[in-house]
């Protein structure tokens, strides 16, 4: 029996205070799903007064998006796929453009095999207009080391974020590289099959990084307000939501967008009032039956 | 190989003397399967001698329940959705009317997001007729706190038995504050999606409060006898019976109901016999492989 | 590596020398698939020189059975669904009719609910032919204990197998009031819904009863020949087939019941020979991965 | 975060530099899939620089296979179906043909059942020609012991492979008595059902033969580069593939075996790049999440 009264759902994102838990996760190649793409859904998510994140795979530029967004909470996603100029010039338009912090994508350098998209000829890169240029060299990305993650935490005052973490070890370099956030994400699962599930990720990285306090967001397959809970309890300050707010974009634009945010909201709101949470601190591990889990992972 | 004779049902219900380890679960809006709804439910449950449960959320008034139903016995099932007064007048109700004990449902306060219901229309509270009144005000749940159990067990002399405990915490607490029965309950799993099973919940409170003789109530499912004694090798004095009442009244009224539970004692009769118990204090944990089910839950 | 040569197959029941560890289990009501039930299926089983087992549930007489199969290897199979006279009276006509040994089912005493054969109006009862009497009450079985065995063991002198045994506490209880051998069968699973699988009480018999060297059959699904070596790495002398052999005589009569045993054996000596097994001796759980099964069972 | 740069493939099969960590499957009989079997799929598998592997069971003989592959880098397998003058022969003959190495095959000594194959009368023999003799004697396999690897071992400087190896008592016998790769296959599961899968058997040869630097090669279901890494994180030197080989003939030829490869090496590599693995050293134990795996075999 717990008193919830209203939920409360105050939490922060480095020094802005934060309504909600929830991020939008970048999504490239968004043109696709509506004519105005990474516009339309940044639109719907500063409605719901989400912090939304785009990036280098994105086919708006990041002027467009603000131009277009001139409230938008905004992160800037760099995929390495550049020399080191290249990288600095996409952090100084970032800073330009006023966003909150840098997400560096480490964990996509390569495409994967997808048996399925060559087979239907789906290619998502020649579907819908694009403003922002597409980045001169992927293969740039496959021979940087941890000295990058050190010299761009040195050349911007703005966070950096990095995205695609899954081991502890991992983490610790790039906290000691100078990363003030950890984005723990296994892209979707589609870039390395068989690859670690970030709630493992992220239990593991919590248990060995139990004095830092680095801000923490995690994604992957979050549908409802309980997947949110579990992450949650976990020990993660954000979650990221992709998939979702796409369907919200290709079904009704901005509106569809903030409507997906306007049901997890309420979902996670319901759930904590039924699970007896009354604010974001009340999450913790005790709340979850780890069992299965642990005997899955062999913890 | 067990001599078992012809088994032994006896048991008690607080005071009462009992001929069957089963009980019949509140379900709110009866009247959409049958005019009458919990009326004829509990002729059903009457005629086999089984303890009744209806509440709050009846469609049928306490009064109209016991009207039709002279010999009936009764638990009054409250959900807290309204002010003290309101709340003590349901127990002043419920007294007046010769229940046997009241239950305080408290794990279903706010209701759970359901698309298939948004997608199918279906709103159970638009059909069938209605005498019980509407809880005033379902918000004023969030606010509770332990001492209204306190306040409560002091205010009546009916037992309370708190239906939704899910812990031990809750379990001790809830005893501390003079609560005399614990009903386990996940509310058929519907209002908190991914919340504790009740077989997990019962055999972690059975082990936690291993002094305590409190009266143990447990649901969730329960479709065999041999649902019935798992639950009742777990440590459970009594299971609660809902979903399949209701098609026994949907299909045939208050025959419907009565056959239901003449259907479950005989399955739990032959399960005994079949399976070497002679009473029901034959039923302990030594008598289940709970090794998955450990493993299941880290313990 | 191992030198198979051809595998041998000998071994033994009680006092018999036998070229095969399979054994016919006992099944009711055979003339619903065929006209001379039992038999056929005895004759079938002792083309292929295989140890058969009827019993009191049977349609045919055991007199019927062995006069038109003067050279079978007969078990005779008592329900203790009659009075000690009675099941006495079973035992002389058993002895009379030359038998190698008796066979006390103890896991049916009441029918189980079974929905899907009332659905269907299916009764084995009412098909096909009979010359066995009907059992006269099957209650007193509900009545017998540990001393009905005592007394059986001593009132004959063939060796009295339990048939039905499921833990090491019952084989044990068995041996001391004198049992010859443990059939260790949950009746296909059909009469105790949940109970435990037959695998897992083998395992647990044979280790709490390392030292004993008491005769052990085992039954529960086995359909092919690695099925058998599993039963025989767990620690089983013979195992019994059921359901496959009525397969054979619903098909083709005897032949079909012999055809089913050479297909089993035939598969239990291939497999013998590529898994490196030269001899029923050379069956032991070091041959098996008992994780997954400890792990589901808690040991 | 791992510089990977172009992964590097480099390794070796005993003396030879080999450029990928992947090994074409001996399979038998062919002809039935294209008109040249062998022949053809060995000039798919040299195209892409891969070692293949042919034996008895094929249908084009080894001179045949060589005349038309010059260049082809070959292993022959030896079934032992006949005497120890036959096998001699078969090794002598290997010599000729300037093999890399014999693999000899000792798990398959008996045809297992195969119904489906009854049913549809199929009959791999009976389809293709066949320039390659019949093995003169199968039975003869089952009398063979450790003596005949010593044997062999002795008789030629071709290094001996033992294929079908799965427990390390095996693995132990086969070094002490001369081998000189082990290759861990349980036959693509086809021959002993309910067998060791090979992912155990490497698991537990690695951990038990910790010091011992043999050459291994494992294989059984690959489908994917992620199935390689597995393999190779394991402890496996080299991964054998041989149903998609097939595949790749069947439809087109030599290219189709050669797409195939090409197809498996891009995989790996991209796999390789995301998962930050730049070298075949790279590979271990430690970038395997256990768990699950060691539960279920109870390890």
């Amino acid at each position: 029996m717990s008193k919830t009264g209203y939920p409360n759902f105050k939490g922060s994102f480095f020094n802005l205070k934060t309504d909600s838990p929830i991020l939008l996760a970048p999504m490239g190649h968004q043109t696709q799903f509506h004519r105005d793409g990474e516009i339309e859904t940044c639109k719907g998510a500063t409605k719901s007064n989400i912090i939304s994140s785009f990036g280098t795979q994105s086919r708006m530029s990041l002027s467009d998006i603000r131009k277009n967004n001139k409230k938008a909470k905004l992160v800037w996603t760099i995929f390495p796929f550049g020399d080191l100029r290249w990288i600095k010039n996409q952090i100084k338009d970032a800073e330009k453009n006023n966003v909150l912090a840098i997400a560096l994508c480490l964990d996509a350098n390569v495409r994967s095999c997808r048996y399925k998209d060559l087979e239907s000829f789906y290619d998502a890169r020649k579907i819908g207009r694009r403003s922002n240029p597409i980045s001169p060299n992927p293969e740039k990305s496959y021979f940087y080391d941890w000295s990058l993650i050190k010299n761009l935490s040195k050349f911007t005052k703005l966070p950096i974020i990095l995205k695609g973490i899954l081991t502890s070890e991992d983490a610790i370099r790039g906290i000691e590289n100078g990363a003030k956030g950890l984005w723990i994400s296994n892209h979707g699962g589609r870039m390395f099959n068989s690859g670690y599930s970030t709630s493992y990720a992220l239990y593991d990285i919590k248990k060995k990084l139990k004095k830092h306090k680095i801000l923490t967001i995690v994604d992957g397959g979050i549908e409802k307000g309980t997947d949110i809970i579990k992450y949650l309890c976990l020990g993660s300050d954000l979650v990221a939501i992709g998939r979702p707010a796409i369907y919200g974009l290709n079904l009704n634009g901005s509106l569809g967008v903030s409507k997906i945010f306007e049901i997890l909201k309420n979902e996670l709101k319901t759930a904590m009032i039924n699970g007896g949470f009354n604010n974001l601190k009340s999450f913790n591990q005790d709340r979850l039956l780890l069992g299965k889990f642990k005997n899955q992972y062999g913890i």
